[in-house]
């Protein structure tokens, strides 16, 4: 049996009339954040916690923001790329667990609809999938909604012992 | 046997002559973090990322600052709240890593003290519970002693094979 | 088998006309990151995860900056002294995982010397060392290059079933 953990952390900036993407669900509010891709924080916390953990890159490698492919692409499309990768070094997923820094808004009835999204992409239940929310205390880029930051840690264990070794 | 991981991040504001609670110390200092309860940023990122690694939702969702019954409340019934629900799903603590960031005062000698009022809440030994700390070399909002950040990693396995499946 | 995690952050100062190590690599850029050692800030947090994996307090405690000792030292003879600290425990690194937040240069090109330079000092492979990077999208002091943060996570395994227990 082989574990192994990984961490990542995503900055996104923040612009008034934006689509507001995060954990895969559009979030209603009046700026939204700003990026190659969709710009979903979350997701790409999350993409780069488990290709980190596998020894693989980061995103920065797998899908290039100067790459056209990822133009305004859904990221739900890039975790489910994420899991594939660490599915062929014979990598599944244990739990996954999140927090989003932003000031605005309140994201809490969006949760579950996170869960269910990440979940899906990751091919795991959504008690495996956490989503936690903070605010900064109005500190920092994040407290002047300049700005949003996500956290993502994942235990991923190898269990190919039967199929891959 | 089944382990999971979780990871939290808490920040607080600093203002003078508020008292400093820190990993359930009172820490001496010239200013404090301001919060709904007495605004502990470290005991209050490891309940996240117990919460977390359980999912069982963040501290918002069961100690909201709404809520006037958490109002100037001792941080460590919020610690030991959350090492309850994750004993109702199973789950015990395995290790406790956390990290302050905060520019002043140096909190060294307050170490194990912290590290004995954690483990006290939940119930484990001093060894399984680390507290580290770092300045920011004076940048950002920490640098400028605005606020605190604290964060926590935690390690959890499910040990109710007997008891409780 | 007995696993613990741990987790570690550091920032620096950057300034012109600093060499600027990463990883254990020398990067070349107009500016390196300042400290009373070489301010390796990605050695330093990976340093910071595992003592606290291993409940062992932190970098400053082991390795102060108000000791002489440590002025401009490689950063890679603390790896390897943190790496001794926990063996000393019974522990051994199952695999770290990074993230450099830095907004200039493009550190890619040189991850594989990292890997190489840190899994050389931790005794692993490279396989089980990863360093991801991110900018934080021109935010924060990160974002104006006055600093860089560092992330660090570690999964330790208890091996000393034979020899210590």
């Amino acid at each position: 049996m082989s574990f192994r953990i990984g961490s990542g952390v995503d900055f996104h900036r923040l612009e008034a009339g934006r689509p507001f993407w995060l954990g895969g669900v559009q979030v209603p509010h009046d700026r939204g954040a700003v990026g190659h891709s969709d710009a979903d924080v979350l997701l790409h916390a999350i993409c780069d916690a488990m290709l980190g953990a596998a020894c693989l890159g980061d995103i920065g490698v797998h899908f290039p923001d100067t790459d056209a492919a990822y133009k305004d692409i859904d990221s739900k499309v890039l975790l489910r790329r994420s899991r594939q990768l660490i599915r062929e070094k014979g990598y599944r997923v244990i739990n996954v667990d999140t927090t989003l820094c932003l000031q605005e808004p309140k994201i809490k009835s969006y949760v579950p609809a996170m869960q269910q999204a990440i979940a899906a992409c990751l091919d795991i239940g959504t008690g495996d999938v956490s989503v936690k929310a903070t605010t900064t205390e109005r500190l920092g880029f994040v407290g002047r909604e300049e700005g949003v930051i996500a956290y993502a840690t994942v235990l991923l264990m190898r269990d190919g012992a039967e199929s891959l070794e």
